[in-house]
């Protein structure tokens, strides 16, 4: 198998509008994401991309070209064009893989993708999440402990409204009393999906090795 | 289980401007198919709706009453109102059942469902198709035999751009050499999702015993 | 659809040795099964059975006439007679529904069915269990809140090695730290087999209405 | 990913009894096979075992150092020593990947690891067989074009009983009239489990480049 050939797409907006979100991430969340696949994916080209770039920074030639695509996203959610949510909609059912990440879950991409709601339960928190693996022999659990733990997480609870995931990889555990399904593999067309929960913008979580990881195993996944 | 209320969702097209699919199915096709539901499901409430009423027959009201829709489609697809598809897809996820016949998988509330293209391969045929059961424990093969046999169809052949289906009943053999999952269900929010593939508009397939039996029984596992 | 005609098998063992087993269940934990079962289904048919009876209390000509078996072993799995496993197995791939509790996941038959060793994390506990539903149109979770909480149970947690459920109705946060999916569906042949983990015999867990709840109602699905 | 180390396992009890099979393959199907398997995947250790070696060659020490077995068995299903089906099934579990080929299907191990009867329809035939793939992104229908056609076969119909695949791949349509899912996948425990239907003994199936292809392709699938 070739090296995939990653864009790491960010919102970049509580980045550049709340201070404390740019003191963890001075050069963006997508840049912290980017670092953490570099670092465990060496021959992978990984790049970024951010929704304040022409065309969201994914032109039709750069797509073209590109075998998975993170993406994280909040607060502009409605912004995205829907022009280029379509083009990223096409390609994933030729065959590129997107990797979802924690509030990406209510992006329009993913929306159309999953044909349902997306909701789910949350809650401003800030106590601890384990994540347990369920599916141990997985290639998205690969090097993982049986469960591991972020000490600040902002909560997120069942019901998650999506399909019955294809293939579910990963539990999690919250101090406040819920569970969540927080590792979720489907196929849609020839390309695959993978949503990854925790990421929460007021927390380093994407510095935390087990989040790259498994960030890392789920880019792997998604390029087939 | 109380009897379900049941809207037959016709678009009415072909009957209009095309004299021999008029000739099979003079009352409109949507009329055969809920007349078969009617003879198989005699407790049921069994209504119609077309294209062509205000709001396609689909109003809000009328929706939040209604246990199973069943769709079928085709010319008109793209005229379908964004509005009522929206009001539809809400309903689906709230729990209502949804029964997609034949060329109503390039519906836009089916395509919106699936989250893929729902594309196929088809050929003007007119050959014989063989369908056979391949989970005769579902409640949709319920009454039938291993399999049986529509003397004339249009073909539709593999790949079906769908996410695999959460429960494949139903795959087709056709005379020219093909195959296709032909009876698939998903579970969508609160809602079921059942595709059943014949039914072209030139065969007299809604009059067919077995197609009956499928439909009624699709309609009664739609509603839960 | 007709009532169901239930046995509820138990293996009687820890009641006839344990006296704080006795002093909850005084008439066996099957007989408080039965019993929440005829409170909840009161058209159906429910009977027992347990290990000590000829057969296991299962013969050939009982099953024929079974809808569902409901299991729970745990002291004397290994001395099951394999001829009833192999009549029970039997069973179920003609259509028989099995509900598997608690321990009875290390029960033959249930190993049998799944193909896989069925282990799990555990650990006598006795803190608080709380079980989420994650697919809130699932005919199990008719009739329940979110989620219901158990004050004392032993901790079962993930990798519970069985086959990817077909359908996962829900998951059980505990306090010590775990999750695990604690009711899981899966079809067999023609029959279908539901487990739910909570049950350990030193709690009062089978006098639970919302446990209660979750039985009849995986009976009733597993009935078909 | 290292490439995997492969016991290709032959009954070869036809091959001893009957000349015509032995006219197709004089040193075995097992050599055929392995022979494809060597072409298709230079890089992979491929080797192979028979039911009458020691252990029908498959002693623990060899099982340890495997990546993926493939089986095909047919008359000495019932002798084959279920110490050793035990040991494979352990070590499917801990994560070798196994793919079972044709008349395997009614293998102790191959029915241990699904808990169905895995019975099929079928007839002697000698009719054409014609496979699609209906899963086009999948890792096993790489190199694959839309559907491949054995020139004569054996006939495999539906009901195929076994667990609805995780995966599936392929669909068989026959001359004679029947349909089977023929390209399944499924993971227990760690492991994966490929079945792949076409291999009667007495047609060069295992010369064919397109079940190579998909041999192959298995092969590196189930390696994880």
């Amino acid at each position: 198998m070739k090296p995939p050939r990653v864009i790491v797409w960010g919102e970049n907006v509580h980045e550049q509008h709340d201070a404390a979100v740019r003191a963890i991430y001075p050069e963006g969340m997508h840049a912290a994401i980017a670092a953490g696949l570099r670092e465990r994916l060496p021959e992978a080209r990984v790049e970024t991309a951010t929704f304040q770039e022409p065309e969201h920074g994914l032109t039709a030639a750069r797509l073209a070209e590109t075998d998975v695509l993170t993406w994280w996203g909040h607060r502009a959610h409605r912004e995205v064009d829907d022009t280029i949510v379509e083009r990223v909609h096409r390609r994933v059912l030729e065959g590129m893989g997107l990797v979802v990440l924690h509030s990406g879950h209510y992006s329009k991409i993913f929306q159309r993708l999953m044909g349902t709601s997306c909701a789910l339960k949350w809650r401003v928190d800030g106590r601890p999440e384990r994540i347990w693996v369920c599916d141990p022999g997985h290639p998205i659990a690969r090097g993982l402990a049986p469960s591991f733990e972020l000490a600040q997480e902002e909560m997120y609870g069942e019901v998650f409204d999506v399909p019955a995931p294809d293939e579910l990889v990963l539990i999690s555990w919250f101090a406040g009393g819920e569970v969540f399904r927080s590792g979720c593999c489907w196929r849609r067309g020839r390309g695959r999906v993978f949503y990854f929960r925790p990421g929460h913008e007021i927390y380093p979580t994407y510095f935390d090795p087990n989040v790259r990881q498994v960030i890392a195993n789920g880019v792997a996944w998604a390029a087939g």
